[in-house]
């Protein structure tokens, strides 16, 4: 058994990467995958600054009911306060961060996971030097986030 | 601003721990959550051994359309050998180990992601001497798997 290290093993010929099939994104380090590539998140829109958004599941025509992203905060970033109809789990899996959700503040750090119920304001902030990142589990069909003032 | 250690403080007085509220599942070490129960996977059914799960998503009155469960494999055990309607994600958290899928058999390990298709028959195994763990995320909504025979 020889161990494959890329995804497209399972894309079979004539057909496009937009079928829905079996695959598997192998794990590259870096908190990178092969086959996923690195999106600039919500590109000039709104108050956030210095994310990346790799999208594990939700953009290759998966039939999921829901999308996995994994979200990767530089140091000093944060994401949009924001509030929306949908639910949010996070799940740390590179250093750490803080979580503001309602009027309360929390460290959160690697495998702590965050349950955000439909219509509580959030925010995700890096205030350490290393990145911080987290997969992010959200149903596939959502509303649009309504921006919040701090 | 104060490092909290378990997930009640975000259980107001008076209500049910079932309602569909925000949570924060500290993550306590040896992949096990404050809050989360160490549940024995499908006690007494069917073609598998050595596995316990734990969900984190799914057991608490969350309105989310999906559900997320850690599962743990112990040395040389493996899971049923199914298929069902339902789409599976596997992020491999722990170890390492093996996931046959349709007439395929690939080594998976840590934050490999692999999308199992529905109607695809799969299976995981571990065939090492430490534990392989991974998160499984499903359809809150989802059929019964049907056992087949390896």
């Amino acid at each position: 058994m020889k161990k494959e290290s890329f995804y497209c093993d399972f894309i079979l010929p004539g057909k496009t990467k937009k079928d829905n099939r079996t695959r598997i994104y192998r794990y590259q380090g870096n908190f990178m995958w092969h086959g996923i590539k690195t999106e600039k998140y919500k590109p000039g829109c709104g108050d956030w600054a210095d994310i990346v958004r790799r999208t594990l599941i939700g953009n290759h025509g998966e039939s999921t009911k829901f999308h996995i992203r994994y979200f990767e905060i530089a140091p000093k970033g944060y994401s949009s306060f924001e509030m929306h109809k949908h639910e949010h789990v996070v799940i740390v899996i590179r250093g750490e961060g803080i979580c503001i959700v309602g009027n309360k503040k929390y460290k959160i750090g690697f495998l702590d996971t965050l349950y955000i119920t439909p219509n509580e304001p959030h925010q995700l902030r890096n205030p350490h030097d290393e990145p911080f990142g987290f997969l992010c589990i959200v149903n596939a069909r959502r509303d649009r986030p309504k921006i919040l003032n701090p």
